[in-house]
């Protein structure tokens, strides 16, 4: 992975850390429990991803980079969320190029694992999406993006769209830039016009 | 696997998506919501079993047919519930047989590994169950079969059953068939006559 | 592994299907779920570890003891409660000696798997707290680690102390008595006191 990647790869583990301990911060754990559900918001979509994948020992077992970040990220949030207010709309923007972002690095690592298209696509979402389902698990209600939010159906349609521009063969980068593109707007024109599905 | 086996396989996984999608259509989930909870119960319990075994990449990721099946199964059931209604005797006869197919394809896998009986019977129970048990999870409630129905005993006792019979040389189809017509049996009377289990 | 250390690992199992059943039992679950969730308290986090390292299959299905310990106390549990009361502080206590003798090995597990010191101490406190996490779970609870109870640091007070003295070149027996130990006294002051973190 080149530096840059690396770089933005972490930005997003601690982007999803904060965002992780601001969605629980009015649930009744401890200070502990609250860094605790952060870590595992940033990092338990890639751990889902690479158990189902058989990459083991996962990614952050290998490089204890994302463990770390992720724990400082949570920890600083849980320390200063008492003095500064997080600006709410940079925050959202930031968890919006973090899922893009994670979404074409999933969809990639399954794809160099050599499995079919759709399963890719799964991965993806499942890079950017699981993390947040297992928060909700932990704090005791249905996932969010189970209930109403467009959120994994804007990784959906990220992860497809870098799979396709990939045989057609539009190269790489442009790929995988459009592919984070796309989930990202379409995850910022969700929450700006309050998009969301039909209840069943 | 013989190609029969994998037609019941399949069938197996499109019964439990179906009987998935309608067992949570009540709660408040969004459509998106609806079927990822669908196809998780349908390829659940297979993916824990096989993740436990190490045998990873996991099933569907190595046959995308699993997923593509689950997902149109739910996504079928999602658009046609409101227009006709599912018979839910026939529903639950299904879901009975996939119980005991389930049962007795985990337990073997499972006996291919080489494990000791008792964790083969386990992994057997296990990959009738766990997907139920997840999907419950998901929709934020007490898995049901915690708490009072006769689903995994009738799946354990198939899962002995087949392990006790191959033991015995009874041959491996002989086997097969009464290990998932015991389960099968066990949880339609069970449904029949309200069997369930005291409350501790 | 010695015969002791292999002794005290089951009996650490046994203790916490014990502590796991005991939890449990004034919920809405039957026999079976209860029986169920105590063998998942009892295993679930050295199982995690496991899954994480990538050391499959998972430690009980290579030695059924594990399971047919767990299951076997669990059943135990379930037909005595009635007639016999289980002396709270010497579970409380069992407990914690179960709590220092898993992260001591959750901890040397993962360092004999080379990884940084950092994701040792993860993976010890794992394995000490992760099955109390899954049975909360189960139970459609918040977990109890994550709200009020100083029993995850404690942990990982243990696991810190266990790695540095090994670094210190203080003897593999010496390091993991005291962190064991220091596991053990945090966790029983903790429980004596009162001691809790600051809700978020």
């Amino acid at each position: 992975m080149t530096a840059l990647l690396y770089i933005l790869d972490l930005s997003g583990v601690a982007v999803f850390a904060i965002t992780g301990a601001l969605a629980v911060r009015h649930k009744k754990l401890d200070l502990f429990g609250v860094v605790v559900v952060a870590m595992v918001t940033a990092i338990g979509g890639g751990t889902l991803r690479d158990v189902l994948l058989g990459r083991t020992p996962v990614f952050w077992v290998k490089d204890a980079a994302y463990l770390l970040v992720a724990g400082s990220a949570a920890v600083v949030t849980v320390v200063f969320v008492r003095f500064i207010s997080f600006p709410r709309r940079a925050l959202l923007i930031a968890d919006a190029l973090g899922l893009g972002l994670f979404t074409v690095l999933g969809t990639d690592i399954a794809l160099s694992a050599n499995v079919h298209p759709a399963i890719a696509a799964a991965m993806g979402v499942m890079s950017g999406t699981a993390g947040g389902v297992i928060r909700d698990l932990l704090a005791n209600e249905i996932p969010l993006i189970l209930r109403k939010e467009i959120y994994a159906i804007a990784s959906l349609c990220g992860a497809v769209a870098y799979i396709i521009l990939l045989q057609a063969n539009a190269g790489a980068q442009l790929a995988a830039l459009a592919g984070a593109a796309i989930t990202f707007v379409l995850r910022v024109a969700a929450i700006r016009w309050r998009w969301s599905f039909p209840v069943f």
